[in-house]
C-alpha cells in the first residue's frame, strides 16, 4: 500500500511512472502525487481514470513557496500516513554550441537539477520518516559520471552533466545521513529514453520500458543501493548492440 | 620563464603559492598574478619586494565584470606573451548545524566553488592557450571524492563536498575539451592546510608545505594529470600515522 510522489511528471520519464503506478493494483499502489509545475491536462485526466488515487499536485523544484504548499497538501492527503517513495524526476539540460567554455546555463541546471532536489527532498523528509518504504530515487544520468566523462564526450551538455556529478554528491551526503533510519538514496540512471530531453525517437527505451525498470530499482528491497548508481536492467539491451555502446545490464556505475 | 595567476592569493593556500614562486628564480618563474578580491597589504608588500615580479590584481571570482577587467590587466602587462599557468585556488567552506537537510549556503558555495572557477577559466582561456605551459590548476579537496565520501562524513560540510563533486566534474569537461591543445586541467588536492578553510593549528600542512607540493604536481612535465585528481605528496605523511588516515602519497584518487 505505498504512496509515491514523483516530480516533473506532466511529461516524459515523469509522466510513464505515474501511468505505470497507476497500471498498478490500488492494493499495491496506494496513492501517486503526481506534481508538475504547471497545469497538466494529461494529468488531470488520470486523476479521472483513477480517482483518489492520481492525485495532481503543483510543485515547481526551483520554488520553496511551491513546494512547502505541496508538501501540506500531500501531508493532509495523507490522512496522517507518511508518504513512503519520492521520486525526484524533474531536470533540465541544456546544450553548448561549443567546447566547455562556451557554456552558459549551468547556474540556471544546478538550480532544477541540484537545488531542486535538495529543497524537495528536505520539505518532504519528515512525511518520509513516517513512511513505511523510506526511498528516495533521484534520476540521474550516466553522463553526471566523471569516471565515464570520456563515454560521453560527444554530447555537448556539459551544464547539465556538471550539474548531475552534483546531484550525484547530494545524493551520497543524504544516503550516509539517513541510512541508519532505513532510508535508501539512490542516484538511479533510468537510461536513454525517447523524450524530449532524450532528443527523442533515436533514444532507445520509451518512457514505459524506463519507469517500468526504474521502479524495479526503487522498490527492491532492503538498502542495496543506498549511495549508489544503478543504472536500469532491460532484457534485450544488457550488451552492447550494432550502433551502440549504451548498456542496460543493471550495474552499479562508477562515480 | 613562466607566468602564473593565482586567485584568492590575499591568505592561506594562495598566499603560500606567491610566497613560494616568488621565493624562486625570476628566470624560472617571470610573473606571479597575485589575485584577491580585496586590498591586500601583505600582496602590496611581496609586490615591492620582488617588483615587476609579484603583481597584484584585484579579482573577485564571483564577479564577471572584476574577472574581464583583471584579464585584461593581466594581458597588457605580459606584453604580448601568454599567460603559462592558473591556479583557481579561490574557496569557501561552509559547515552545517546538522545533517544534509539542514544545509543553507549550498547556492553561495556553488556560487564561489563553481562558477568562479568556470568563468576565470573561461576569461584566461585564450591568454593561457597562447602561453607555454598550458596548466590549470583547480585546487579542490578529496571530500569532493564521491568515491571516498564515506572517510569524510564526519566533516559536516555538504555543501563544500557537493560543490567540490561539481568543480571535479567541470575540471573533467575542460580536460576532454582541451586536451589535443596541449592542456592540462588538472583537479589538484593539496592535503589538509593550517588555514582559515583548514580549521587552523589542527590540520597536517603548513601552508608552505602544501604549496611546494602543489606546484610539484602542477610543474610535471606533459598531461600525465590531464583530468585527474591527484593528491599531493609530502615527505613523512606516505602512510597512516597515528591519530590520522589522512595520506599524501601522491596518488590519483577515485571521483
Ligand atoms: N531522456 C533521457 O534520455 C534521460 C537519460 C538519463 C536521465 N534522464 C533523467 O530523467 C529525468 C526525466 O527526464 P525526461 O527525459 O522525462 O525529460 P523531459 O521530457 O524534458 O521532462 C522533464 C520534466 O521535468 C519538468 N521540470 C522542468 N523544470 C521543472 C521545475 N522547475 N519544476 C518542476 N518540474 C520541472 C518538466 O516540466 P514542464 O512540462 O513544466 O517543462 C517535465 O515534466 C530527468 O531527471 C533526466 O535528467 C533522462
Ligand atoms: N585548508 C585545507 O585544509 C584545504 C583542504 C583541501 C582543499 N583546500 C582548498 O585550497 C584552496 C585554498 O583554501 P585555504 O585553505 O587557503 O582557504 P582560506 O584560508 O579560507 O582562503 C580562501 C581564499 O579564497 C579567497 N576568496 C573567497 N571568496 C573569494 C572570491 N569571491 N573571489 C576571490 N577570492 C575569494 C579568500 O579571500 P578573502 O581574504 O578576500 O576572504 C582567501 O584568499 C581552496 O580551494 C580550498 O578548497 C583547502
Amino acid at each position: 500500500m505505498a504512496s509515491v510522489l514523483i516530480t516533473g511528471s506532466s511529461r516524459g520519464l515523469g509522466l510513464a511512472f505515474v501511468q505505470e503506478l497507476a497500471s498498478r493494483p490500488a492494493s499495491s499502489i496506494a496513492k501517486i502525487f503526481a506534481s508538475a509545475r504547471g497545469d497538466s491536462p494529461v494529468l488531470d485526466k488520470l486523476s479521472k481514470e483513477f480517482p483518489d488515487r492520481v492525485i495532481p499536485v503543483q510543485l515547481d523544484v526551483t520554488n520553496q513557496a511551491s513546494i512547502k504548499k505541496a508538501a501540506s497538501e500531500v501531508e493532509t492527503k495523507l490522512e496522517g500516513k507518511g508518504l513512503d517513495v519520492l521520486i525526484n524526476n524533474a531536470a533540465v539540460c541544456y546544450y553548448s554550441p561549443g567546447l566547455v567554455e562556451t557554456m552558459e546555463k549551468l547556474e540556471e541546471s544546478f538550480l532544477v537539477n541540484v537545488m531542486g532536489v535538495h529543497w524537495v527532498t528536505r520539505e518532504f523528509l519528515s512525511l518520509l520518516q513516517k513512511g513505511t518504504l523510506k526511498r528516495v530515487a533521484n534520476i540521474t544520468s550516466t553522463f553526471g559520471s566523471i569516471t565515464e566523462a570520456r563515454f560521453s564526450a560527444a554530447a555537448l551538455c556539459p551544464a547539465y552533466k556538471v550539474s548531475k556529478s552534483a546531484v550525484n554528491s547530494l545524493t551520497v551526503q543524504y544516503a550516509i545521513d539517513h541510512e541508519k533510519e532505513g532510508f535508501s538514496f539512490i542516484a538511479l540512471c533510468p537510461g536513454w529514453i525517447k523524450t524530449k530531453l532524450g532528443g527523442g525517437d533515436h533514444a532507445d527505451l520509451t518512457p514505459e520500458q524506463a519507469a517500468k525498470a526504474s521502479l524495479e530499482i526503487v522498490f527492491t528491497e532492503g538498502q542495496v543501493y543506498n549511495g549508489k548508481l544503478p543504472i536500469v536492467f532491460v532484457e534485450g539491451f544488457e550488451k552492447p548492440r550494432e550502433g551502440s555502446w549504451l548498456v542496460y545490464d543493471g550495474r552499479i556505475c562508477e562515480w
